[in-house]
């Protein structure tokens, strides 16, 4: 089974179409886990447990981990084991952004998919094709590619004519032309821009979309829904990640979450 | 002193642009190396004690220690500790392409110059500025920004032309007029594309160029040489990884490589 294809199980199985996003920032979770030796791991596992009966896709930050240093790359890797032992069915990202010449891309392949055991990973296409290779010839991952960021400034190259259409949207195009021959490939447009997340629907048939930005950014849910779902009524991968994981209670804040993406599906 | 000067004193002192790239790959370390509880540290200590009279800067690809996982991390932290305690008038690079949203680049940030320390980090400029915020508002650190990359299909969207210019030149002047407030901005172009190393020098004054590719990709040092170099002889940072690291003696390929710049920059 693709991991697109056991995202949609996963998401059919839940009628969710929510990832939980795991940016764990030692400085913002709760006192009572700041003062385990694994702190991020214990938060982790506290969240998981709670978000998963919701959750179609978990979505691990490199960034928080990698602040810590090898101690919280450590526990990066224990919580993705602690998700493959105890979810094995809800896909997991690696949201890393990586990108480099293709030895170095090899490099980071074996690192995400092959040491950790990701599903999928993030990935910024700027260098090309050729460069991504080593991450796009895994038929068995995913590929998830930044197209049009959640940023607010993220227009500054994005948007630059080419062909007569932003750089994005070109982007998406090629990606969707060109890079996806293993049917593995997934692009990253944010929930801050759903008018933009419709004309990248429009161009690249049903590839699925990560959706960063209804949560602490944001974004308008309503409005990213209908314009990224496919006429199949799926192709939405909706992260939230700090509006989840630090609310009160993350179960409930998912639970919401997927309830609010459903009724709007179900009004369309 | 700015990261920057600090590398200009360096490069003066030793008249040496060589940086030494650290891609240091389990696979293709020497075999006394690779029994070793700390493989890829013990490479590098020997690598770095050899080639340091030569090196104006150390570059460490983090891909090759992500992919042992938090082992690797370890001897990632244990290698920049070992050239910041033994080596400290030398420029440090992470050459990690880094790339994300302001909240997760100030993780990153956090990471690369704060725990472990290193003088500059590769960025990938393509979500905007107001995402690398965190990074350029460092007048503290450098920030070296992807331009021209040297793998063979950069031009893919690299290429496109914007504004009358390639992207990649459009990339690069608008960094150097408008985020180079702090004067700690560097590009990457690579000496794969000589002819695009002039076009970039004539547009962005003397920020210094990272120029990868002379070595194991087959850049033309000359022309690279010749097109990157500022009025005052100055703005390259010339690495070579592969062809320096593993060669049968690492001291003369770097000290070859030092010398071959200085006899191309003598005869201009």
């Amino acid at each position: 089974m693709s991991v697109i294809a056991k995202f949609y199980a996963r998401a059919a199985a839940l009628n969710s179409f929510v990832c939980v996003g795991l940016d764990t920032d030692l400085a913002q979770i709760p006192a009572r886990f700041q003062s385990s030796t694994t702190p991020q791991l214990d938060f982790n596992r506290w969240v998981i447990d709670q978000t998963a009966p919701y959750a179609a896709a978990f979505k691990i930050n490199t960034a928080f981990y990698e602040a810590r240093g090898s101690a919280g790359w450590v526990e990066l890797e224990q919580t993705i084991a602690y998700l493959r032992a105890n979810h094995p069915s809800i896909l997991t990202i690696c949201d890393a952004k990586r990108g480099d010449i293709g030895s170095t891309s090899a490099a980071y392949a074996r690192a995400i998919f092959d040491h950790m055991g990701f599903d999928s990973v993030t990935l910024n296409p700027y260098l090309g094709r050729d460069a991504l290779e080593p991450f796009l010839s895994r038929g068995d991952k995913g590929c998830i590619l930044l197209c049009r960021t959640s940023n607010p400034g993220s227009g500054e190259f994005q948007d630059m004519p080419v062909g007569g259409m932003p750089l994005w949207l070109w982007i998406g195009e090629q990606i969707s032309r060109t890079w996806n021959g293993r049917h593995n490939c997934m692009l990253v447009v944010g929930a801050t821009y759903p008018k933009e997340i419709e004309r990248v629907r429009a161009v690249v048939g049903d590839m699925p979309f990560l959706i960063p930005g209804v949560g602490a950014q944001g974004g308008d849910l309503e409005a990213t829904v209908r314009a990224g779902l496919t006429p199949e009524r799926q192709g939405i991968i909706i992260n939230a990640s700090r509006s989840i994981i630090y609310a009160d209670d993350p179960a409930i804040a998912a639970q919401q979450l997927r309830d609010d993406i459903r009724s709007i599906i179900t009004k369309l």
